[in-house]
């Protein structure tokens, strides 16, 4: 598996590559994205996997400097998992001017999570576009849990006419349901117990929805006193409908509860789709 | 010379095929168009041309209905100067949905025609990023007549690690110095003739720079107030630095003059490169 730093260096090692599958991530690697790199390898014949913490998709008081590097742990555990390319470019390859150039997001992206995160996904995007030039796949694997961000890759892919198949995967979890998340290691040992509570509330909404509850209002404030009532600040609880992320209708079948709440001095997210068309959940 | 009207349809067409040089238009071509195409052929291995009178750079007052479309004539001069393909889309091919994702650009952009075009350079990076993710050329040639243009298409370029080479060609005049324009033919015969004063204008202002004015805001207002004296209504006349578009520093030796002016109801631009270094003028 090679490891490569600069944009000069990849350019000239995937040139003539083809069937490139990209798994953009940050680094701190758990087996949610090896995961997504799994998936890479089955879909693609080169599977390339990005680490770069982007300081453009990090609010000014948020965890830039604290996220966790772990390069050399990362590199070992794709090592086994069938990437054959790691890209890990400096800062300042990737951002040798002030970015300026960004990607313009459609409304939907100020809301959720970026009604409190103002100008992440933009950032988000603008990164991973910059990484679609440089990489140019055919392939890109994204996780279901940043459920706002593969909607949003997926509208640039297909506004902008990618070349790029974007691809989501399913959340990984651990035995007590919490997703997979690099910022779980934040949490202190009392938290980490108490954040398998997300996902319990999660379950508790999608299961009164399945049960006929029609006022998904009301439901979004029983999820959201559930986190307050135990010590969470919640930032939101909202039913949205699957394929645009808007406000659900109740004729619509394909549902996602979407929320996010901080455990202390962590932000946790996560989701579920309801299907209500006997669709697969 | 093929003419193909879907992005299918090119896609297909351009599967595999490598050293792609695009020309993008709006079409109903003029000399100066036929120039670009002729850089193309000089550099790339396969020319493409597109044609699209592009809605999303137009602003709501504005002459997108009027704009002269010609395509039959179009691909008659383009067979004559070595184009391989036109790629001519329709509206809603290219805007299948309305277009929420798009690029942002400096603040640069809301300067010169952007303050009398808001939006106009972001719905012009943004078609031409998304003709780039169709076409996939490695070149793409553009006038400088639009100097503006021609540098945020350069931004964008560099910002998102676009593996395409901008390439910029020198402006084509009619023999009194009117910089060619398909919105030259929305003039009236006494304004055909009394346009050429807008070149003569910037010329004088050249000149006055050559000959070691250094008071630019004063110059400045002289190229106004010579084209506002003869009946036009002057948007602008800027000298700016080469580089970065900024208000130019007399210690910068490479300057551009650029002007906006309205004679009747024809908007007309236009730009002088100057080199204080003894560069090429």
């Amino acid at each position: 598996m090679l490891v490569i730093h600069t944009i000069a260096d990849i350019r000239m090692r995937l040139r003539g590559v083809n069937g490139i599958a990209l798994v953009p991530t940050m680094g701190n690697l758990h087996h949610g994205h090896l995961d997504l790199v799994r998936i890479a390898r089955q879909r693609g014949q080169f599977v390339v996997v990005s680490i770069f913490v982007n300081p453009l998709q990090f609010g000014i008081n948020e965890d830039f400097f604290k996220y966790p590097r772990t390069l050399d742990q990362d590199c070992k555990l794709l090592e086994g998992c069938g990437a054959d390319l790691v890209f890990a470019p400096s800062e300042s390859d990737m951002y040798p001017q002030p970015q300026q150039v960004k990607v313009a997001l459609p409304p939907i992206a100020n809301e959720l999570c970026g009604t409190f995160r103002p100008g992440h996904f933009s950032g988000a995007a603008t990164i991973v576009l910059k990484l679609f030039n440089i990489i140019q796949p055919e392939i890109a694997v994204f996780g279901k849990k940043d459920y706002q961000q593969y909607y949003l890759m997926r509208q640039m892919s297909e506004q902008l006419n990618l070349p790029v198949k974007i691809v989501g995967a399913e959340t990984v979890r651990a035995p007590d349901g919490l997703a997979l998340s690099s910022r779980n290691q934040y949490l202190k040992d009392e938290e980490r117990t108490e954040a398998a509570f997300l996902y319990q509330m999660l379950t508790g909404v999608r299961q009164a929805i399945l049960n006929g509850e029609k006022d998904l209002g009301w439901l979004q404030g029983q999820g959201l006193d559930a986190l307050v009532s135990r010590g969470w600040r919640a930032e939101y609880v909202e039913i949205r409908s699957q394929g645009n992320l808007e406000k659900s209708r109740m004729e619509e079948k394909n549902l996602v509860i979407l929320a996010a709440a901080w455990l202390g001095k962590t932000r946790l997210i996560d989701n579920l789709e309801v299907f209500l068309d006997g669709g697969s959940a």
